[in-house]
């Protein structure tokens, strides 16, 4: 029997870059002991008091189908946190509430492209985001960030392939590159969109990881709030990845668009996993201050071990809870390293190229483990590095 | 700013049969009493122990990011469940978990159409269908059921719509009809499935409100589990329509593909929800009994009510919540007769129009509302059909 085109398509094949990440897998699967620095995810559960919000919620009735954009009070609460972060007025009305921020990556884009349009992404990327385009009908086409710019954007590169596109996702705090985008960076990003009459989807679940400098919302700049979609998200701010809560920000006729689109593939999120999220927004910055402080230590962590040594390269860590080091002075490949140092090392990193070949060169460390343990890594790893060097 | 013609396309526009429904919760706000019998949702919220069963899991650390296919653990239970009630080999590598049948629904159109690709569907159908066929890309074609017939649809009024087209979906037991489908309905079916080499996708998730006859999964006919992809969930059968929890059963290689597209749409769905919904699957059924007894119950006044009458025809109501009652001797359509009764006697009703044409002079009662106030209810309707009929 044979399956759409559209779905045979969606993993475009090729090398992805996950090898290590995998093979990592089997070795702990296998009892091995192995340092794992791979994935986005917190070395933290999500708090009690959240879990508690959610069980009360649920037992207090909230089980039966929710407000498909979401309960009205924690639309209110997402609209009230982005006006006073952005200073963009923002109601309920801009912000539907989605099962997680890969569901509001898929849907912004399905609201703004057809069938066969050009949707623009930056690499180095985060993994699913060729895939997503692609699941939305778009033809995702790529713009090289490069080393040399510490992975900050090129607006003159993104505008020789506007022309024609329908829109341009960014993400900032950067995935996987630590990077946060400069507001000279952003400028110039919103000069090619207005320019070429592009949609900007802009990726911000990382707003609340910033270790220098400020994160900008492309939304509040001028003239963009009425071409911007916002994706943000529970899982990074609050330790909530695994109960999947996010939203969309942008302009309430597309927020109504966006409504049509859930009806028919979600139908909503849990009402008791909408009410966790807003008792979890409610407690303010301070609970998103500790969800991030562990990131913040190990940054400083790692920038002391690589400041005594030149062999490994640290991309500015600005942000978000990656590091993205450079280790081309070892004349490997990213993905030669990584395998090498899981190998050798017991240690499993993301090569860059699983990102895109503008990480080549590069691996992605996740700073995922308690700060002992990865104070070691990073030691090993650098001396891993220092000894293969030629 | 354009959106995608694809969006602004989801809601075909015309009227959509729900201004009763809107008009009823209206007046409710404004504190009139009215009695609800529009929302295919159960007056008993989610049981305390699958509450219970849920933070349990999400206290033990289940709140990362789960398996996007699913829990293993759960798709082993889903695919024990579905091999012991219909015969066909099943493994979790035929099952993929979901966020809520309505996300099964676009997820398997999105397998097997591709943009343009007719979509079989038949009405009476549940609201979302011909949106979630659209939202796929795919170009519905309804086939009308008549009410002669008692609404199983016809094989030969299928077979005159399939060549050419990728896939039917039906439903059954089946919303808003009630009706179960005979096993000469599924077999007609079937034929005309292999006949045109169309993928059946079979909406099966009140599998589990049955009251005369038996529920025949078509995945479980001669040569149709290779073509066969079924949406199942724990909305109704457990009362867990806010957990958003369903799945798909389907050919390895169909649930392969589909994981690609949950990872770039949904990233899977939460692991305490999964384990809840792993927890009230294993409890057998007995508690899926409970669920459903209500509806049993009120079924049974229902027919005792309309039995003493010959005003109001009743569709012989052998599943699901809901029942059809046939209006036409009034000489009302339905939309006319919801309005009139809904001003008159404070009682909403769906207008079969809500689901199809071939659902006029019907009215969809929802038997949702404890027995004394059902009963209530529906005596006051036939009275009011009685009184208008002339």
């Amino acid at each position: 029997m044979k399956l759409s085109d559209w779905i045979t398509g969606l993993n475009a094949g090729g090398s992805d870059g996950w090898g290590v990440f995998y093979k990592a897998r089997e070795m702990k699967a296998a009892g091995e002991a192995v340092l794992e620095l791979t994935i986005g995810e917190h070395d933290i559960r999500t708090s009690d008091a959240i879990l508690e919000a959610m069980y009360r919620s649920a037992l207090g009735g909230h089980t039966g189908y929710a407000m498909v954009p979401g309960v009205n009070s924690l639309r209110d609460v997402v609209a009230e946190r982005i006006a006073e972060r952005t200073g963009v007025p923002t109601t309920r009305n801009n912000i539907m509430i989605t099962p997680g921020g890969q569901s509001a990556l898929f849907s912004t884009h399905c609201a703004v492209c057809d069938t066969g349009d050009t949707a623009l992404f930056i690499a180095p990327y985060y993994a699913t985001y060729p895939g997503t385009l692609r699941a939305a009908g778009a033809v995702p086409v790529c713009v090289d960030a490069r080393a040399e710019d510490a992975f900050q954007p090129r607006a003159g590169e993104i505008a020789a392939v506007a022309p024609g596109a329908k829109s341009l996702l960014i993400n900032s705090p950067n995935n996987p590159t630590g990077v946060v985008y400069s507001r000279a960076t952003l400028e110039g990003i919103a000069s090619v969109c207005m320019d070429n009459d592009l949609w900007l989807i802009s990726d911000e679940v990382y707003d609340t990881q910033v270790w220098k400098g400020e994160h900008i919302s492309p939304r509040a700049l001028p003239g963009m709030a009425e071409r911007t979609l916002v994706v943000g998200s529970m899982s990074k701010s609050h330790a909530m990845t695994g109960s999947r809560v996010g939203w969309i920000a942008g302009p309430e006729e597309v927020i109504a668009r966006l409504i049509d689109l859930a009806t028919t593939t979600t139908y909503g999120v849990p009402g008791f996993i909408q009410d966790a999220a807003e008792f979890a927004l409610l407690q303010g910055p301070d609970l998103e201050e500790e969800v991030a402080a562990p990131f913040r230590r190990r940054r400083d962590i790692a920038r002391a071990i690589l400041a005594k040594q030149n062999t490994v390269g640290l991309i500015p860590a600005d942000g978000a809870m990656y590091l993205m080091l450079d280790i081309r002075a070892t004349g490997k490949s990213g993905e030669e390293f990584a395998e090498g140092l899981l190998a050798e090392e017991r240690i499993a990193t993301m090569p860059g190229e699983s990102f895109g070949t503008a990480a080549a060169g590069h691996l992605r460390v996740a700073m995922t483990i308690d700060d002992d343990a990865f104070a070691d890594a990073l030691t090993r790893l650098v001396s891993y590095a220092e000894r293969i060097t030629p």
